[in-house]
């Protein structure tokens, strides 16, 4: 018997439709916010994608030769993808440029809850504005996004790289030293991100700046920024990122989206190519993020472009599909409307056939039986599968222009005027 | 700078929107007539995807070891996935039972018009049915789809495989000859097939039988039909495939579906698991398929399952996109009733996105100014987008609770109460 590839899943009706409504909400949304879809190939060449990415996700991509001896990988990531785009076809387009794109995605990582070595995700980039409205504008279509798709309690956690990498950068360190104390922090070893800062030669009173900034988080938005400010006071661009993040937050706050917001100083994201706001949303008992985003000028550039300032989020499908499933949100399903007909004979079943194309042009789903059952065996099996109504067709009802319509909860069934049908399901049905 | 692999695609939003749109219409038809969506893998073992493809599909694999050597490849067609399913997974299902399907797959074919690298189909298979009326439903279905997606003129080429594996079996043929013969006309080899079945030892009536049957094509179904059976009255076997098709045709008929059809009795579709009726659907003036089907009712036993009868249809999602194209058929844009939001001064932008809120709420696509540039160059660029109004927020009239509303196509602009502006633009955009 033949099986998945380790890692790989199945999706079956049910997990199938969760999957498919939050593309199809996100997809609403990204309409919404004037966010442009486009479409990239899941197969790349292996130098786009491992040009810019954490040696850590360049180590675990599918990578392999072509029938035309080119070397090849399956995205693992759609951030490469869009930057092609963005630096070569889309570089003359007016800006703003608003793009959104969404897909499976590739890693050989350790398959475990809600990591899979295929998996989905929404993307959603604005070009060409460096202003906080902007980062503002992607705050509030990422709580829009998570709101329509019926999340409750969901919450952001919010940073800014630029205080951290203000301080580093005026304490002398260079790009690499950074980086290193980045990705403790990323890790959440705060310990171990103060001893690195030290052995990189930071002063004391940097450290103490550090130590403080790490203890640093509240739900209070704007308290917890004014601490911040207080005590990076002696960084100048700190403070102009801490600055930043207010003006950005209060944007937010003043339009009247209700975000729950809780600032993090030293919430540092994997990614290197972050510059500005960095933030990632969760739910109460998953402790996987959602989705998360950030500002990111100087990524185009690394791909070969002209500067432009970006601000963008991901969302994992897979990820908000878990949530929905945690918070038992169903997607609404067709089937309570659902119709299945049935031809008492073969010499009806033309008309049976001929009533469910009228039946669906008033966009009602119809099954048609198509076993050649008993009408009994027919409509247990109709009741099984949760259909709403049968239409039971035959040719002593069909003289006089009537078929039968059976309520297959209330087990009640009626003869009906064929040119009254669609209208008693619709009514019955609402 | 980066580029796309050799036979791999960008689409740009145009083409993406029409994309989509060709996959949504897929996905609702799904549902209207109760086929449930799976999702499965992208990659696959290869030895599933090679157990019962074509040589020809066979070696134009994307075929590599992932990082826990095993052997695995790019799906090339939904079959082997669905078989593997329907075999393992969902064999216990009642029947019958509707999967549809929708995603990329990949093929290592030269690229040219309408063929690429990485393409989409979507795919409905009905199981369980043997029926007449379940063939019936697949050419029904398919022709609803295109319809519903705005193509006109289309037309089904239709032939039946028991016809010509009638005719050979009894002459004594056996399945690889039978295969060879087929292959041939496949290609539309008519003279070769021929040559071939006189060199696989077949009688000279059985020549004659077949050389008229090549011949045999026309748009009135069922007078072909009557001639075929003529023709083929002392196979069986042959007899009764004729007198199958004419049950789904007439049927399709009597049900007020309106296929044009054209029946094809030396028509042969190059997969070699076809039992029963095969299709293919076209526009006049595209020569290659928008898509086909047929029956295939061993199928699944190939894949170890149980035996259970299949029938099925393969719409090729870009050949749709380029038939769409061809007859000049576009999606309705969202961009005629869309919106942008654009704030006077920086202490109007929170009431701006407040705005924006409140107009997405009520179905509004709306584009906030996110540039910081002065109002006429906002609006020049809301003009370039084909934006169909643009709200100005200003510090003035915000304290009166009004905003600038104005009509882009007339440049009438008027100010309007905050409090009937999401209705002044759904008003004037009906």
């Amino acid at each position: 018997m033949f099986k998945t590839v380790r890692g790989m899943r199945d999706l079956l009706p049910v997990d199938a439709e969760r999957m498919r409504h939050a593309e199809q909400v996100s997809r609403t949304i990204s309409k919404l916010y004037g966010y442009e879809e486009i479409i990239t190939p899941v197969l790349e060449s292996y130098d786009l994608l491992a040009a810019k990415t954490s040696e850590e996700i360049r180590e675990r991509m599918y990578t392999f030769k072509d029938l035309g001896d080119r070397k090849v990988a399956l995205r693992p990531e759609f951030t490469a993808s869009v930057a092609r785009l963005v630096a070569n076809k889309l570089r003359n387009e007016p800006k703003p440029m608003r793009l959104f794109s969404v897909g499976s995605l590739y890693r050989y990582d350790e398959p475990q809850y809600g990591r899979f070595r295929e998996f989905w995700q929404s993307n959603y980039e604005l070009f060409g504005s460096a202003r906080p409205e902007a980062d503002a504008e992607i705050l509030i279509l990422t709580n829009d996004l998570l709101k329509k798709l019926g999340l409750q309690n969901f919450c952001f956690k919010v940073g800014h790289t630029g205080i951290l990498r203000g301080i580093l950068t005026q304490e002398g360190l260079d790009e690499a030293k950074q980086n290193s104390v980045r990705q403790l922090l990323d890790k959440k070893l705060w310990t171990d991100a103060l001893v690195a800062a030290r052995e990189a030669g930071v002063s004391q009173k940097c450290l103490d700046v550090l130590e403080s900034l790490f203890e640093t988080r509240s739900e209070d938005a704007f308290k917890v920024l004014e601490s911040v400010k207080e005590t990076v006071l002696d960084y100048e661009s700190a403070v102009a990122a801490v600055e930043n993040l207010w003006k950005i937050l209060e944007l937010v706050k003043d339009s009247g989206a209700q975000l729950e917001v809780m600032v993090e100083a030293g919430f540092a994201r994997g990614l290197e190519y972050y510059t500005g706001i960095i933030f990632e949303s969760y739910i109460p008992g998953l402790d996987i993020a959602l989705g998360g985003g950030g500002r990111y000028d100087k990524l185009i550039q690394l791909f070969g472009g002209e500067p432009i300032p970006a601000v963008g989020v991901a969302q994992g499908i897979d990820r908000i599909v878990l949530a929905l499933k945690k918070q038992k949100v169903s997607p609404k399903t067709a089937k309570e409307r659902s119709v299945a007909v049935i031809s008492v004979k073969d010499e009806s079943m033309a008309k049976a056939l001929e009533l469910s194309d009228v039946l669906r042009k008033s966009g009602l789903p119809v099954e048609v039986a198509v076993m050649g059952r008993s009408i009994s065996r027919a409509l247990a099996d109709a009741d099984r599968r949760g259909v709403a109504y049968a239409v039971i067709v035959g040719p002593e009802e069909l003289k006089e222009e009537k078929v039968a319509l059976r309520e297959m909860k209330k087990s009640k069934q009626r003869t009906v005027e064929i040119s009254n049908l669609t209208e008693e399901i619709l009514a019955g049905s609402k």
